[in-house]
């Protein structure tokens, strides 16, 4: 059975609760469950993580690489603007990724504009709020 | 029953001639018939338009907001990166716009990072291939 | 009798109903007609036209320069930034422009500060609403 | 009877002699003359001043606002491009204020094309000559 | 027998007229005629078009490549600046081009000192007034 | 007796008045009282000066810098993001400035986040409301 | 009883140790247990944590966050100036925080003069020394 | 007589007590003294003045300009960084000023090393210490 | 006997296994082992460690520093790139570091042409493969 | 009869060995005899020089300008991008001279892009390989 | 007897014949004569030299040095704006330079405004015409 | 016998005389000796080779790579932040190439950060003092 990693970064185990004007009033742990019934519709597994560290982050990317993930979804948070780290861990592994933003970064301050990490992805989708992971998972799913 | 609008800027009368490693070997012609037939499954309903001239892109959104259309997937090719006017049509209009993007975007030339259009849009979808009309089309019939 | 002519570029079509907040809840029709009235007042003869095409305002200007226009208010909207066609044309032709901007465009965005074509121009008028086409039209009556 | 003001800035003492190629052999003295007489005209009163110093102009537009002028029409000559003091000051107070350039600061120097008052003022008008004081006046004598 | 084509871009129907100190007093007629006589002499065919609009622009290099002219002569006029939309064309037909300015770009204002074009054209030739249209078919005619 | 001086700058004279919701509502009168009554506690006493004019702080830095006072308490307004003259002269006379700002300076515009005037002083509180005075005080008071 | 934490980011552990020419000579255990003696006499308790990891200083944030104290004298050290992750999570919580530098971060090298985190910090001290963190000790003890 | 005048600009006053390392230990008043009796050497006058105020500058060199100084020695401080007002000046009086500074600018701040006011004086002198002012009354003395 | 650390930063881990075409093949154990064996000719100790979070590397710097070791030879990694908390530690110690890249960062990306660790450290040696290490290693032994 | 001298700058030596897939196989020797034989058949002469040194590139145009020749086919290499001495000869001597690339220098690095000497120069030439030295060539002969 | 060098950059063996309206029309030779005559007169002694290439111009420097001259007088011509070999040359050395131009390179192109040797120099005098060189001659006499 | 070459750039016919400090106080006879005398114990041959003049180099790298030299230590000097001339040449021969210097030129000013050489080098080493050129002569040695 096909396995899909979902990865959260800095600031999203506060999903439902920061500024749920941007980011809707879903948690992370609803989230992660209703991606889960959605996975099994579709045929394939999910595996979930968060972390606020870089470091973490990174460390989760490789273990997931030797597990055999098939694809991560994954929402870099503010690391998506200054980690050159976890775009050479992406690089290196050549794990395919799907970059997920629950606001339209382009709209937000302008150092959210550029990402050091897209470039090294699969592609991108933002703006589109949670419904963007359920998409990703579709993509995955599918190719 | 619901109306969502597909329009395609400048060289993508060209897709399936232009750069084929880059954007693949479909034709225009071949991916609006593909949309038609999934949006039937969706129960919406698509139009098309496509043009290389930045003021006929516009004068297109201005008739098809008149017409009540509920949503735009809008490839504005490399108007994305030049034009404040279509970025002033969608937000004067207040017209819901996913704007996709075939390649990666963060991939290739600087000049190709800045999208204009997009801090107007409600998201992008950038990287996916032609999977990312299909994604767009997917998230309108839902939402 | 002087003739002077009033030119509109891109998303001026759909002037009162954009933004009203912004640009006033007067229609492009209404506005003409009421400049139309006033320059009988003055004694000139005005001539109007709209395009939120860059090249048909580029055409506009040179068959107005060929008919001898006495002067040009022209508001080119988005092209104000982006287009050095305009301003070659302009230029080229040394027919005496005055540009007006219905709003303040340096308490917007920090791309509209910028204009291309007022360098070529005679003069600028912004953020003085509708009466800066006024304020314009008299300007040219009398000089 | 409404008062509008009429505020000159560094330099323009110097009217009529300096750069007259540029800004015509009136003087201050018969500008302020003229403007006078079209107020008559236009049944309102004005009040004049000029300063080369920034802090001495601050001073005058709050005694101005304390004393209840409906308008400032104000040159602020080369203080246009340094003074965040007088951006506060118009700001602060909120009074109304048309900035007016003689020349095209437009066709001039790279230093001379951003403003950091008129942001905060209600509207510009450059490159007409003294005539922009006049088409000013007009603005606050019918607004 | 090879087929060469020239495209003018905006503002290059009033050669002859336009800053005559800068491109001369031969109009576009005149120069197409020139250029058709020395294609005779050099035993190749050319065929002309001209437009103040990016899109008809684009759509004009289509059908001339898919009528297989051998080589482009293009003059971009002002869209060399701001035309990533021709950038795209030229690159995804892979027509040759040859990118002409009749005066010295480099000479001008330093926004005209960036070709958006050139990257993408087989080379580039510019301050050798009209002579350099006759140059570059020349070159065609012999590669 | 410890004198410390309390500066203020320009558009400080419209304490209370200007932008309420920013500055709160305590004119400068009220805080010069405030602060003297505080000094009394603390056992030091306060001179207090204000003005709008660049030139005119500097004559009073120097003239306090003659009569010995301890430390200064300066608030620039404007004149933090302009003023290398009142730089130079806290450089050059020694004197030890804490630079107050009432808002958090770096919450606003651009142009506010560079100060000018702090490489040279002790150190900078902003942000803290009229407390920031008060705080400084303690600081002089104490060290 | 109103609880205040100290929070002190990447190599103030050092403190003491570190270029005592600019950080003085006590160390961080010296520091926290002075302000201990402080919080007693105003009448608030402090807790205190020192990391070298951004995502652990985000935790430690998010659980006073919980915890509900009521106010944070933060000096984020070098992450001021590279930390979105911590920026977002003083924004994401809304909990008041004053940020503390020990040095004057002006008179430093050019990267240290902008801090990511102070526009969303209430405010800011910098250049006081240790006396930093006591007088923002005494705003929340009073505020 | 020929009259040169010596214009002083802010902390001048200050010449002698200010970092007498880069400055040196005279002060204007020995300055002035000095110059004038070399200027009696020379065969000519001259005329002194110093202000910490910009208008003040600007004022003395309109004054001097009506009374027909044949040169002005200046030494703008601080004001050559930041004084578009006072270029606008001596361009429009068209007095030809000879700009001094007693230190090297260029080894200095990166912001020293642009001069606002070069441009439009007839040359600058700087590094030589109190001599530059000394050669540049000699140039004017001869010329 | 002498002790020399050697310190590996982010998707170092990965060494033999990323990009095997820029880093070789050996992995991190094997290059390791390596160096230890060339030590213990040198007649020096190693000790070795390497991690993907950035505290983590600051706190093993702060534990080698208290042991003693006579100089570190450091591959930051990306961190090498952003991390001005790497810098202040290194600086902060005063440990002696030779910063080493395997491949030639000048020839890659234009974000990694920057260190933020190199003027801190005694020097870097660059684009030599794994012989990069084994050359600081001989420094060391031999200074 | 008329003299047209060939300048070829730094690494030009290196012609047919320097990457042949960017400058072609034909060497420095090959090419300027191919070129004295088309200037017979033009009925014009030729003289050639190529240096390393960017000051005898200079002495090189001085002398010839001293013996009359009538243009300068000049192909500065990397000088192009960095010598305003060259700049500066070209300009003050006043000699006619186009500027040749054989290579597109508007594909290649950001660097590249820029000319220095283009300015000063009739016109520019480059993509066209060798033949642009030819096309050159006739311009002269015939101009 | 003191020993004074004056040393000229590129171009400057064309003074006299190089744009005389910017450099006059005396010749290099002529102005060293000039310089020899006045030497004379102040009881000092002058060596000469000028040339194209920087690495001459550096020799030059280093010969002089072991010669012992007192002081240089020197214009670097272009080299001023691009050469850092230069710059290292007189700090190393340590020789005291005084660099001259002849006319105010403020006045010129943007890249003219630059100097790279200045902030080595003792200082610089710029727009005096070949008065510059004298007033140089009269300092080292002098100091 | 592999040989080996030594190029030192501008200036450093000066080691051991300019700037002690910073770069010892061995001269470049000694250097080349004792490189010679390493080499010698290391089974390879060594040439030497300094000049100050760019295209002096240049020649030399030309010479050596017909003679066979196996590779290049070079020091660029000045001419590292400088020269493209010398990036082509290395680039051009692809002669192997080590950029060394003798100071860490990432603590000195801004403009030496940047190495237009390096990207065409092997690798850099750097701020290891001399013994920088012995460790690439032992790496040439072995590799």
């Amino acid at each position: 059975m096909k396995k899909i990693a979902i990865l959260n970064g800095p600031n999203l185990n506060w999903l439902g609760k920061r500024e749920p004007e941007i980011y809707g009033s879903t948690s992370l742990e609803q989230l992660e469950a209703a991606l889960a019934r959605e996975a099994e519709t579709l045929g394939v597994q999910i595996v979930c993580a968060q972390s606020n560290t870089e470091g973490e982050l990174i460390d989760t990317l490789y273990r997931w690489h030797k597990e055999g993930v098939a694809g991560v979804i994954f929402n870099p948070g503010a690391y998506t603007h200054t980690s050159i780290a976890l775009r050479d861990c992406i690089a290196g592994t050549g794990i395919p990724v799907i970059e997920v933003h629950i606001s339209n970064i382009h709209k937000r301050e302008e150092f959210r504009h550029k990402s050091l990490t897209a470039p090294v992805c699969l592609g991108q989708i933002c703006g589109l709020g949670l419904e963007g992971y359920s998409l990703a998972l579709k993509y995955f799913a599918k190719n």
